[in-house]
């Protein structure tokens, strides 16, 4: 038992070093989108890439393979959902994933990675996607290459999902997606040219002062604790823990309307699934979220509905008129039609719940004959802007507001988009549960206590960290795959209320 | 010559990267104290701890005494002032003094100042010296092992005076300090209990944007860029350099009078000296300052000699008054004696020019005399306070502000203190060089130009980084040793005008 343990303790002490590590690189990534003075850049770059080659090291050390040699019989002794066995299963998975890819290639992608950001930056500037074509193909090359060391029996596709969101597959997505599409686009048609919705009240820009005052105000209600987290200004929001008791947001302010809130509460859902996972895991890997589409459905949560929701309103709406004067007697059925209007417009990140999974379902299929070839990257934008047309109903004008709008093809990550929509879709599968389990939650919510809610989260999904892989995860607290029908219902439902029964196909 | 080329570049690969680390750390560190909320500490600690260990394992392994073996012969035949032939010379230094220390004891000495810190809080909260003094105690036992095994053949003082200013020995500066008393105490005497300057007008609290403002206005002045530097708030200033492209100051601005400002331009002068070292020594060990001593002199001279200046105050007294309207008329003259008055009290931190090395030459004494055991620890307090009455003619009422005052002795830190003096010392003998070679800068500082005094500093001291030992550089730019004269001379001078003749003996 000694023995056994201090195996454990050697595996342990290693692998919480490269944790250490890893903190270490985000925080560095951190300061250099929130603080760094910009010419602290090529420094940084030097930084990053020292740790980055220190933690590949380590990660990929016949050291490690043999810690993990020796831990494995022991773990296998052990509760299979105790903290250690986990940890040991999780370790050795990415163990063997790293050392699948020769670290050649690994330099390549990432060399390539940073020349593609700076054609597709000059690209997208200039809306010349013949500029960033030869990138794209090179990431392309690349990514088939990886894809043979990775998994090269199984559909290409899935090898690139993994990294985002493990072990879920393009076979599985496909007929989710395919289902979305047929409930969406028609509605979208329906209602995406009603006039129904007056937005002007919130089409403006309101003074950044006010915006940080209701900002605080509804994330002090959310639970955002400064003894552990911060907020500060960023050109893109994002969230990064560089501990579970020390969390990162950012969000922007230079925008329209009350995108800023927006944008402040879907990075609070981020840090709050982070900084609720059991402290027993906070020295280990297991200190994360599942997954991309975990993580999503986190912050999609609390943007969407809470923060996008009549409750919520009810008890903000006269807070924002505090804060707003110039709002005069705007109500809370008002503001909740106006952050609910599904508007078909071409920029990804600036879409509605209900157009949004089209967007991402168009990348999804591009991404796929991308990769197999069936598509030449030269008709790309043209497929881009047909399928624009069929699914939202609008014309790409230029390239700039089309193919070339998304960072993730310019830095070379492929299989990420689809993350975006299980993370709508388990939200609302987590929603339906948690009205169900908790039904005085609206009330709740209406006198701004938002307790019950954390309690749940922390206590079915947050604690666990990434102990469990994606879909074990979805298993235990959903009891089945990821489904659809739940977010289409909500959103039929929604849409009804808002623009009448009549509209509504 | 290609085998030399990639033999260099070997070791200097291997350096960089330790650099980077020591970077890495750097910026953990500024954050701790700037931005991390406060529930952070734990995990920053385990995180600095794993930085650590990486560290000490690379700087003391066999491969890089390899390195350094094999770079040797190579380095004997470049200019034996070439940033390559320097830099071998610089890392066998510290090499050789890494390793001389075991990892035993290194860890001991770690985790005794970490103890002893935590301590050190309580006692002096509490003015409980007795609880304090085991730990005293402990720090000199450990510091007379690291002795024995650093330099067990010169005086025991001189291996702590090398850990912060290379090459310093006591018996070279204790005649230089012997000078300095005879020559302050007398001065002090005279005009401490002087009435002739009223320092009531400054004796206030000014409102934090108001002080934000007159600090930018002259930070900007004196080449303060924002695309390099940043500034921010803390409890104890401090300046650190994430590269030499990014340069981190902090403040404080819950202090009487102008203390805030004062502390800005202090760190500014740490700033600009890494600000301008040669950006092709940035990415080796050499991209630091020469020294303690030498980084002292060189915020002191922006501090005292700059900011402290009558020429300072015509040109930005004015704007002061501009700032702080209720400052009415008060003009450049008196600011100029109220920021020099000579006031004898406890508080190192807050002492003027005048008495400031007083309080240092007391911790000399005090330190050798405890390291030797000549002082036993439990009289150390009362031998304080009869220094403090001796020297500064002042009775301490308590611990609290008499021995217990300092953090350095509470982190172990000996041999640390004289450095402040010799920077005095240091930046007074490059006045009275620079007032020689530059006899328009009393004009141009009256203009708000400061180009010729940072392009001077650059040329002569800061582009060198530390490619010199801090005796070495003494003697390239200033033609020989510390001396106290030109300090005591200007200081004379400068009470003269301020008291008059009368009163200075």
């Amino acid at each position: 038992m000694s023995a056994a343990t201090s195996t454990l303790d050697e595996l342990k002490r290693e692998l919480g070093e490269l944790k250490d590590l890893g903190r270490i690189a985000a925080l560095l990534a951190w300061d250099q989108q929130v603080m760094m003075p910009p010419a602290g850049a090529a420094a940084r770059a030097d930084q990053l890439s020292t740790l980055g080659r220190l933690m590949h090291v380590r990660s990929t050390s016949p050291e490690l393979g043999k810690l993990l040699d020796a831990a494995e019989p022991v773990a296998a002794g052990l509760d299979p959902d105790s903290d250690d066995a986990r940890l040991v299963k999780v370790a050795r998975y990415e163990f063997e994933k790293e050392v699948k890819v020769p670290q050649d290639l690994r330099a390549e992608l990432t060399r390539a990675a940073s020349e593609s950001y700076v054609a597709w930056v000059e690209a997208r500037k200039n809306s010349d996607f013949a500029g960033f074509q030869p990138y794209l193909e090179k990431t392309l090359e690349l990514k088939r290459r990886y894809i043979e060391c990775m998994a090269p029996e199984t559909e290409p596709y899935d090898a690139l999902l993994d990294e985002f969101e493990q072990g879920a597959t393009a076979a599985e997505i496909r007929p989710i997606f395919a289902r979305l599409k047929e409930a969406l686009i028609p509605l979208v048609r329906a209602v995406g040219s009603s006039g129904a919705v007056d937005d002007a009240p919130l089409r403006r820009r309101f003074p950044i002062a006010g915006l940080q005052q209701i900002e605080q105000q509804v994330l002090a209600r959310f639970g955002f604790d400064p003894d552990a987290f911060r907020l500060d200004p960023t050109v893109h929001p994002f969230e990064t823990a560089i501990a579970i008791s020390d969390i990162r947001l950012t969000t922007r302010y230079e925008v329209e309307g009350l995108e800023s809130l927006f944008s402040s509460v879907h990075e609070f859902g981020h840090g709050l699934y982070e900084r609720q996972i059991a402290p027993e895991l906070d020295s280990t890997m297991l200190a994360r979220g599942a997954s991309l589409g975990w993580h999503e459905s986190q912050s999609l949560l609390w943007e969407n509905l809470i923060g996008r929701g009549l409750p919520f309103w009810e008890r903000f709406a006269p807070e924002l008129v505090d804060v707003f004067p110039e709002l005069g007697s705007l109500g809370a059925a008002e503001i909740y039609a106006i952050v609910n209007k599904v508007h078909p417009d071409f920029i990804r990140v600036e879409a509605d719940e209900t157009t949004y999974s089209l967007h991402v379902i168009l990348r999804f299929e591009l991404e796929q004959e991308m990769l197999s070839g069936e598509l030449p990257l030269s008709e790309l934008p043209v497929a881009w802007n047909q399928r624009m047309h069929d699914y939202l109903g609008i014309e790409v004008p230029e390239d700039r507001l089309g193919v070339l709008q998304d960072v993730h093809w310019g830095i070379g990550s492929l299989g990420y988009f689809p993350t975006y929509t299980l993370g709508h879709l388990r939200a609302s599968q987590l929603w339906q549960r948690i009205s169900r389990e908790l039904p005085d939650l609206p009330e709740e919510i209406g006198r701004g206590e938002f307790g019950s809610l954390r309690e749940w989260l922390r206590e079915n999904v947050h604690r666990h960290g990434m102990k469990f892989m994606p879909k074990e995860l979805q298993e235990r607290v959903l009891g089945g795959p990821i489904d659809p029908e739940p977010f289409l219902a909500r959103l039929r439902e929604k849409l009804t209320g808002i623009y009448g029964q009549a509209l509504i196909p």
